[in-house]
């Protein structure tokens, strides 16, 4: 897949009959199977593919994650994901997918998500290598300019 | 399914191949489909099943959610989810379900959810029915006493 100009693609696809629910709209938890295949194309992107991880005997794990759903989304649509990298500290790794039709800009959904790089070995929380963390830290930077995202750093409540 | 004690028990099954990923764990989207289907249950239980949804034009969308992975889950282990109630509007319901191993109290994932009743012909929201108010309401009374949960009103952020 090809990065955009700012934001990474790392998803694009067509919404299949397994995904869809009696309505024929997309089922929540697909959303989060796309976001997760969007997670392990970020982690192609960044050298934890298959290869990098048997190489390193390391991975990431989604430690917490939350999702926004903006629009229903019907079976047989071809959607994209766009992925901003929101921070980083010496283990865990802060990302922002946003969901999108084909073509538009428009959220259809947002899942901001909480990774933690592990030694599988364990498993047990291992710091970033020298050559991971230069990755992650020129992506940082390279969307710092692009500020925080709607969806990002919400809590879930009633109004008051 | 029979109602616990104090939570509702709404999901009892059974970790199949497809939900697991290359490490033989339970995908993180899989967590969620779990919970969605104990959400299935929920609305079953409080008469938003498929004869309730059909006679009453309502339905109940996933507008947020959140979730926490604590521990991981292994192909073929059986599981429960158990369901609070924490709160509810004139449309909206805000629930709370905990994963756990059958037999156990700890809880391996936990997933905050706020749900809104819809007028499927829009779909748009609507308030809830008077019936359905007093079953919900009645669930939220006998589950307050149970306090607010460990990773309930969670915002995602680095440690700064």
């Amino acid at each position: 897949m090809s990065a955009a100009p700012e934001l990474l693609l790392t998803y694009r696809g067509r919404v299949v009959p397994e995904w869809v629910d009696y309505n024929g709209h997309l089922r929540d938890a697909f959303y989060l199977l796309i976001f997760s295949l969007a997670t392990d194309e970020l982690m192609n992107l960044i050298g934890l593919d298959e290869a990098g991880r048997q190489a390193s005997g390391n991975s990431l794990f989604t430690l917490e994650c939350h999702l926004n759903y903006l629009h229903e989304v019907k079976q047989d649509t071809e959607v994209t994901v766009q992925t901003q990298v929101l921070g980083l500290d010496g283990k865990r790794l802060h990302i922002y997918h946003s969901l999108h039709r084909e073509g538009s800009d428009e959220a259809v959904a947002a899942n901001e998500q909480m990774l933690l790089h592990v030694d599988m070995a364990g498993p047990r929380s291992a710091p970033f290598g020298p050559a991971l963390l230069a990755r992650l830290t020129a992506l940082r930077q390279a969307h710092q300019p692009l500020g925080l995202p709607r969806y990002a750093g919400r809590r879930i409540g009633l109004p008051t």
